[in-house]
């Protein structure tokens, strides 16, 4: 599979920039599934059942499962998501950055055993370091521009030369480190400013949005300002508000509806 | 254990700065013990077992371990450091960086599963990103400032306000994210100058200082610049200069001839 061809294809099948962050928190699941063998994988597959036809990516953020000791339900959940819905990508949010030979750790970690479509990576130790992500040129690899959170200002926000860092990122993204094709960047919903920024100075580049839902981002601005010339460019997240869209036994079809509300308010505004 | 106060007892007790970094490549390590059941751990407890009248710390490297499926390893040889050499503390190299809800999970993995006395970060996404971190008093936080690598100045140099990024991340780290006193600075070898200068910003706090041997750092310059006002204040860590020291059934002998000359380079420029 090559990542940006998928993406751009499920845009269009799925009519969908909806993304369901895969962050199974082993306390909020529904009851009823905590007692399973494989609790957090099968959530999971409840959920990426339910929802395979709404969405154009999922997401897992992996420290959701390395916290619990649970990478081979990772690993299961990836492999569920390739065989019984191919086509469909797997960003793993890890948010990795390291020196050249333990970025290659990295990258073996994400495309390798884990057999990630792309991986999440934070930029503060300069573009060396991104190198052996991306290298792989039929993978994505998403990075940390301006995020979701309120601190983002505080490094993100500073000025050099009169850009803010998160542009002069967003720049070197586009310009520098895009040679094969396969850069997304990293933009919170919740800066609907710094959202049209950005998509100003990347022309159509696909952009990966945090933020929607429990973090208080708001939709038809995220959208209005973040999607590109041809109405996409946008892989929307959402986590909590989808797969904790229901508490009891029905969450699986209520994560369902959340995916098709979300993924109808989205394509209003495209 | 308190982090800050065994590694100060252990910079006294070993009269060391060394920390031996932990990063066993299954393609490096002897052959002899490639066909063991837990090569990783094994290899490192020989090395472990050679070295730890020598350190102040040790320091694996995540990715290591997550690339080959061996976070049992890792979590075993955490253990047998605690078990067998307590007082001395385990930085683990991870450097995490996520929003506060998902920060906590790493806080988690880090602290709780793995039991490690410490953990290296990443700052661009800001002061709320570390907190998950910091609140841990007894844990030492090693947040990134200058890296060792040659892209490090592409981001970290950038001036704002007459101040280059990592001055301004050495500034805030040690007067506003130190509130509990458990803060400290990764600063690279490789790069002398801006460890004087980053010494000069901070004070007393200790400095983790990769960029040692293979990355080509030298011994004089860094401690000479990096030292705080006691001879002390580094963590200067080696690992492929140790634990490759020797390919063969001596490898373990080997390491700890080269963690000895480390130690006593390091000590004459104290």
């Amino acid at each position: 599979m090559d990542f940006i061809n998928a993406i751009e294809s499920l845009w269009k099948k799925n009519e969908s920039l909806v993304c369901v962050g895969l962050d199974p928190d082993i306390n909020k699941i529904p009851v009823h599934i905590r007692s399973m063998d494989a609790p957090i994988f099968e959530f999971n597959r409840a959920i990426i059942d339910a929802t395979g036809d709404l969405v154009c990516a999922y997401k897992p953020q992996i420290a959701y499962y390395a916290s619990s000791r649970a990478e081979q339900q990772l690993e299961k959940t990836i492999e569920y998501i390739h065989k019984n819905f191919p086509g469909i990508p797997v960003i793993l949010d890890a948010k990795r950055g390291d020196i050249g030979s333990t970025a290659e750790m990295y990258a073996k970690e994400a495309f390798e055993r884990y057999q990630a479509d792309a991986v999440t990576v934070n930029p503060y130790m300069g573009g060396d370091t991104l190198e052996p992500f991306l290298k792989h040129k039929n993978r994505g690899v998403a990075i940390l521009c301006r995020t979701s959170n309120p601190g983002a200002r505080e490094i993100q926000d500073l000025e050099s030369g009169g850009e803010k860092i998160y542009r002069i990122i967003a720049a070197r993204a586009s310009r520098e480190w895009n040679y094969n094709g396969n850069v997304m960047l990293v933009v919170g919903a919740t800066y609907p400013d710094e959202l049209k920024t950005v998509r100003d100075i990347v022309g159509d580049l696909p952009l990966l949005v945090p933020g929607i839902g429990a973090q208080g981002g708001d939709v038809e601005k995220a959208v209005k300002n973040g999607r590109n010339s041809k109405g996409a460019g946008m892989i929307i997240n959402s986590s909590r508000g989808i797969i904790y869209a229901g508490a009891g036994k029905d969450f699986a079809e209520a994560a369902r509806t959340a995916a098709m509300e979300l993924r109808q308010e989205i394509n209003r505004y495209r």
